[in-house]
C-alpha cells in the first residue's frame, strides 16, 4: 500500500514552524507495513492544496492531508476535497449534534459559524474529533482513499489512532514489520559499522539503520516478514546478536534513556547518588531527574562553576586546584568524593571540563572533560569532545551517566 | 520568485527523523522575499527523486534539493539532475583538487571512490563544500534554476549562505520584507491578542504572528515594502508600539534568550548570581551557563532535591521545612538567601515546586512552584503550571529568570 501525505500550512513554508506531522504519520504508517512514497507541504491556498492532493491521489492508494480545516481557514481543504470528488457539501446531522454538544458542555451557545463545520461532501464519512470541533473526512475517489485530518496535533493524532489506522487494518494492512532498538554510547558510528556489517546480511529482510545523536548511536533494526520468516523472531535474533557484539557500549535494548537505566540500577542496588557539576552546570542533575520518582535515589548536588564553590561546598583542596587546575583528574576525583560527603549520598558523580568557546589552552584545549565517580568504586575517565559549547556539555553528561552505569554494573574500562 | 524545495531521505518518511531542512530553507528564502510554494519529501529512490524534481522544475523559478549526494547514496540526485538536464557527467578538475586536498589535510590518501564526487553534469556549476567532500551543483533547465545541495545540515547550510542566497540576490531578490521579534513571558497569548489586535491594523502590509512556547509568547512582526512604504521603518514602528503596550512582560526586542538578557543586566550591575534548585534540579544553572562567558557572573549553586541537602548545604531551617514544607514561600526565601551565603554570590535565585507526576496534594497540587530572589531586593512569586513534568520544570526556570530580570530592573510585580 503506497501512501502520500499532504501537509497544509503557511507557517511551515515561511520559516515560522518546523513540520512534525510527516515524521509522526510516517512512523505509524511504516510500522503498519505501508510505504510512504512522498510528502508534500503546501501553503494554505486552495489552488496549491488542490494541485497537491490531486497529484497524490493519482499516484498513491491512500492520501492523508492535515490542516486547512476549521472555521478560521474557511475549511479550505474540505472544499477542495469536495471539488476533487465532484460532490456538493451537505449537512451531516450527527456531526452537527456533536459540535453543538461540545459547546453545550462548555456552557456556551454554538456560534452560527460552526454550523459550517458540520457540512461534509456528499457520500463522505465524517470522522469524529474528540479533541476539537472540526470533523475529519474520508472520501473515495476512483480507487484511492483520501483522509482529510485537522492540523492541530492533538486532534490529528487522535483521529489517526482512533479511526485511520484501524480502518487501514480493516483494508488488510498488518504489522508486517517489526522494529527493535539497540542504544549505544561511547563508540563511533564507523566502528559500529565495522563490527555489525559482517553479520548484518545474515538476517533476511532486515535493515539496520545507524542513528547518531549526542546521546550516542542508536541502531534501529527493522525486519519484514516473508513467506517463511517471522519478522518478530528475526528482529529479536538480530537485536540479540548485535547487542552481544557491541556489549559494553550497549546501555539499552529498547527506547529507554540512559538516565532511566541508571535509575533502575540505583534502585536495584538500593543506592543514592549526588552530582558535582562544573562545566555542565546542572544538566546532569536535570537529566537524572527527568525520570519520575527519581527523588527516591537522587539527593541533589552542587553546581561548582567557580573555584570558590568547589572549595567551599565540595571541600576540593586549594592545593589540588593550584597544582592541577580545575579541569584535571585530581579535581574531578575530589569533586565526586566531596559531593558524596556533603550530601550523604552513597555515590558521587562529578564532571569538570572546558566547554568553550573561551578558556582553552594548548595543554587543556576546549572540549577536554573529566568525569569521576566515587562509590561503589572510584573511577575517572578523560574525554576530548568536539562540536561547540552545548555539544561538549551534553556529551559530557552522557559520558558521566555511562561511567556511572559501568561502575554500578562492574564493567571494566576499555 | 517562486521556489520549491525537494528534500530527499528515507529516514524522513519512515519515522526515524523529523525534517528540518524545509523550515530552515523557507525561513531564509522568505526573508529574501521569495515565495516557497511547495516542499516535497521523497525517499532516496531515483525514480521518485526524478518525479519530484521534474514536477518542481515545471512549476517554479527556483528548485532547491537536499540529500542524495555523496558516495554512500551513489550520488543519486546528481545522476537524476544530469538526466533531467540531458547532460553527461564530466570530471571537474577544481573539485577533484579540493576533495583531494581535504583528505591530504587529514593525512590520509583519497579513496578512489571519492573521484566520483568530482564528476558533475556538463555545463553545471560545482558549488564548493567547506564542511565536507561532495560539492553542490547549480544547473539551468529551460528558465528554471536547480540547486542540488547535500543533506548533511552543516554542509547544506554553509552552501546556502555562501553561494545560493548571494546568487539569488544577484538575480534580483532583495530583502523586501523586514522582520522584528518581540519576546514576552508571563502573559497568555489570548491576553496579548486582546491588547495588540486593536493597534495591529494601523501598520500597513504588516503581519503579526503569535508564537507560543515554554519560554513565553514571541511576536513576529513582518512588514512588506509597498510603493510608498519602507518595510524597515514600518516594522520598527510596529515593534516599538507593541513592546510599549506589553511593556513589563517584554524581555527582549530581538532574538535574545532571557538568560542572555539577565547575563547582560548582571554584567552591567557588576553583580554575581548563584542558584538553589529543587524541582528544576539543575536546569536553571544550565540555562544561565548557555551564555558564553557566563562564568564572569555565575558562581554555581546547589541542587537541593532532598530536605537533607536543603538543610545541610543551604542552611534552610528544619523548623521551616516542618512547619511549611519544602514547597512553600518560606522555604523558597531561605533557599535563595542560603545559596547566596554559601557561595558568596551577590544574588541568590531559588526554585522549589512539585513537578509531578507524583507528590501532589489538594493543598499543594502538581504544578505549584515558588521562585525567590535574594538581593538586590528580596522577592518571591507563586505559580501554578500545567503540562506535565518537563513542562512544569521548564516553565519554572523561565519564571525564575523573569523574576531575576524584573528584580534587577526594579520592575514592580503586577
Amino acid at each position: 500500500m503506497k501512501v502520500e501525505i499532504v501537509v497544509i500550512g503557511n507557517e511551515l513554508l515561511d520559516g515560522s514552524r518546523t513540520d512534525e506531522h510527516v515524521a509522526y504519520l510516517s512512523s505509524h504508517l511504516t510500522a503498519l507495513g505501508a510505504e510512504v512514497v512522498r510528502a508534500t507541504i503546501v501553503p494554505d491556498d486552495p489552488h496549491l492544496i488542490e494541485n497537491a492532493i490531486r497529484g497524490s491521489l493519482s499516484a498513491a492508494d491512500v492520501v492523508i492531508s492535515t490542516g486547512g480545516l476549521g472555521v478560521t481557514s474557511d475549511d479550505r481543504t474540505k472544499q477542495v476535497a469536495a471539488r476533487l470528488a465532484g460532490r456538493k457539501l451537505v449537512l451531516d446531522e450527527p456531526t452537527l449534534a456533536r459540535v453543538r454538544r461540545r459547546f453545550e458542555d462548555r456552557g456556551i451557545p454554538m456560534p452560527e459559524i460552526n454550523i459550517s463545520q458540520a457540512m461534509v461532501p456528499e457520500g463522505a464519512r465524517a470522522i469524529d474529533n474528540h479533541h476539537g470541533t472540526a470533523p475529519g473526512l474520508l472520501l473515495e475517489k476512483d480507487r484511492a482513499l483520501l483522509f482529510v485530518l485537522p492540523g492541530v496535533p492533538v486532534e490529528m493524532r487522535g483521529m489517526l489512532t482512533d479511526y485511520v489506522l484501524p480502518f487501514l487494518e480493516g483494508r488488510g494492512l498488518r504489522k508486517l514489520s517489526q522494529e527493535r532498538l539497540v542504544r549505544t554510547t561511547g563508540i563511533p558510528e564507523s566502528r559500529i559499522a565495522e563490527i555489525v556489517a559482517p553479520v548484518a546480511k545474515r538476517f533476511v529482510r532486515t535493515e539496520i539503520a545507524y542513528l547518531p545523536s549526542r546521546s550516542g548511536v542508536d541502531l534501529k533494526i527493522v525486519s519484514r516478514a516473508g513467506a517463511a520468516e517471522d519478522a518478530g523472531r528475526t528482529a529479536d535474533d538480530a537485536a540479540e546478536r548485535i547487542a552481544e557484539l557491541l556489549e559494553p557500549f550497549v546501555y539499552a535494548r529498547g527506547p529507554e534513556a540512559i538516565e532511566e537505566v541508571v535509575g533502575y540500577l540505583l534502585t536495584m542496588a538500593g543506592r543514592t547518588v549526588a552530582v558535582a557539576e562544573s562545566c555542565t552546570a546542572g544538566r546532569l542533575g536535570w537529566r537524572i531527574t527527568r525520570v519520575p520518582g527519581s527523588s527516591e535515589y537522587f539527593k541533589g548536588g552542587v553546581i561548582a562553576y567557580s573555584d570558590d564553590v568547589k572549595a567551599a561546598l565540595l571541600n576540593v583542596d586549594r592545593a589540588t586546584l593550584d597544582a592541577h587546575g580545575a579541569v584535571s583528574e585530581q579535581t574531578a576525583r575530589e569533586m565526586a568524593a566531596g559531593v558524596r560527603a556533603a550530601t550523604g549520598a552513597d555515590t558521587g558523580l562529578a564532571v569538570t571540563g572546558i566547554a568553550g568557546p573561551g578558556g582553552g589552552s594548548p595543554e587543556k584545549p576546549v572540549g577536554l572533560v573529566y568525569v569521576a565517580v566515587s562509590g561503589p568504586a572510584d573511577r575517572v575517565s578523560r574525554f576530548r569532545f568536539a562540536g561547540g559549547r552545548d555539544a561538549v556539555r551534553e556529551l559530557a553528561v552522557q559520558a558521566a551517566l555511562e561511567l556511572l552505569r559501568r561502575t554500578l554494573l562492574g564493567i571494566a574500562d576499555e
